[in-house]
């Protein structure tokens, strides 16, 4: 998975290549808690388009997941730093981990936060006609942002990465058109609705952003080049 | 500022001087970069309560400052443990301060955040009347948290620390009280301004859900006891 130079076989090659090794099933780790995540978002969403219940508790249920793959990941990161006391551009490769796993579980909470809102309005809905499609859109570009950043780990792929940006300004775009919505005179499902929605277009964002996080730190695994986080 | 077992000068215990002497220094730049995301909240809620531009713009220019203290401790961290190698838990304290930063960094986020939001309406207000108190009031609870978190880092205080849950919870009490105020039938002020006071509830709240996390680290930091992140 990771390249590496000369074939000499010395003392530190060998522990180079248990550090790369220790690193590559972290990443394989990673890759599992981004997918799901991904499904959380996915059935996030369906709760809220279709206020359905099952799905916004199934979610909610397996935040818990999340979380413990989180913990598994930090538990990886600390156990390969004390047995492999990487340096320099190596430690920085491990602490990288770390990150993405805490933007992941970020974005395993956001979908819970979908999933609650959802919930709280049941039978209703949490979203406003005039803002389904919106909200069906922002959707779409999450779950899309979720498998490019699967993608990008598992391929260890710098050009899936490199997209995340376009998907985010998307996000973004419809993020600015929720507000051009609401605050039009004849918005008619009044400040509750307005509320909701304002709070849930924040959840679809910071996923959104964080997202984006995760394919920084892709390209930064790949190639060791740092790029500014969001 | 850290205790330390026995006295005997071995190879191993110079290191360890070390390693304590640097991230003691961490530790100081933390206690500043605290200091500046206070300052950055106490300015923020001012300009939004007196919808003061001024306020509002030095908020936004000193954003890069809390940023650069985020670089600086996470260099220093980087620097520390490529020098010294620490293990266990040692390493997990290192570690640990650079989680504490990521949260201050967000705290000052979450105060650009607010001056932008206050800045968007000027010369009007991004508060509608009826919600000044509970605004005032959650920007008094977050002061008292960054003056806590200050404080328990700077004297390694742990009772401060420890009290920070029931300030949380003062926040989310007023979360509550916001939305109560904003569902009634009578609500005066529109949907735009309902929509600005979610966003700034969440805001405020997220505040003070990452000052205690920074809390439950400075636990961690000074009793070696790890707590659950919010």
């Amino acid at each position: 998975m990771f390249k590496r130079g000369g074939e000499q076989s010395t003392y530190g090659d060998v522990m180079r290549e248990e550090f790369r090794s220790e690193l590559s099933m972290i990443s394989r780790t990673l890759v599992t808690m981004s997918q799901v995540t991904r499904d959380q978002m996915r059935r996030a969403t369906s709760a809220l388009l279709e206020a359905d219940q099952t799905d916004a508790e199934q979610v909610l249920a397996a935040d818990a997941e999340v979380d413990a793959y989180y913990r598994i990941i930090e538990d990886r990161v600390y156990d390969t730093m004390a047995r492999q006391a990487p340096v320099a551009s190596d430690l920085r490769l491990v602490i990288t981990t770390l990150h993405m796993a805490a933007d992941l579980e970020r974005m395993g909470k956001l979908a819970a936060h979908i999933a609650r809102s959802a919930l709280r309005r049941h039978p209703g809905s949490a979203v406003a006609e005039p803002l389904h499609g919106i909200f069906k859109e922002m959707g779409v570009v999450a779950d899309t942002l979720a498998t490019k950043i699967t993608k990008a780990m598992s391929e260890r792929d710098i050009v899936a990465a490199g997209q995340l940006d376009r998907d985010d300004d998307a996000m973004d775009d419809l993020h600015s058109r929720l507000f051009g919505v609401m605050f039009q005179k004849e918005w008619p499902a009044g400040v509750e609705a307005a509320v909701d929605a304002a709070l849930l277009g924040r959840y679809f964002e910071r996923y959104a952003d964080h997202a984006v996080n995760v394919g920084k730190h892709v390209v930064f695994l790949v190639t060791g080049e740092n790029l500014d986080r969001e």
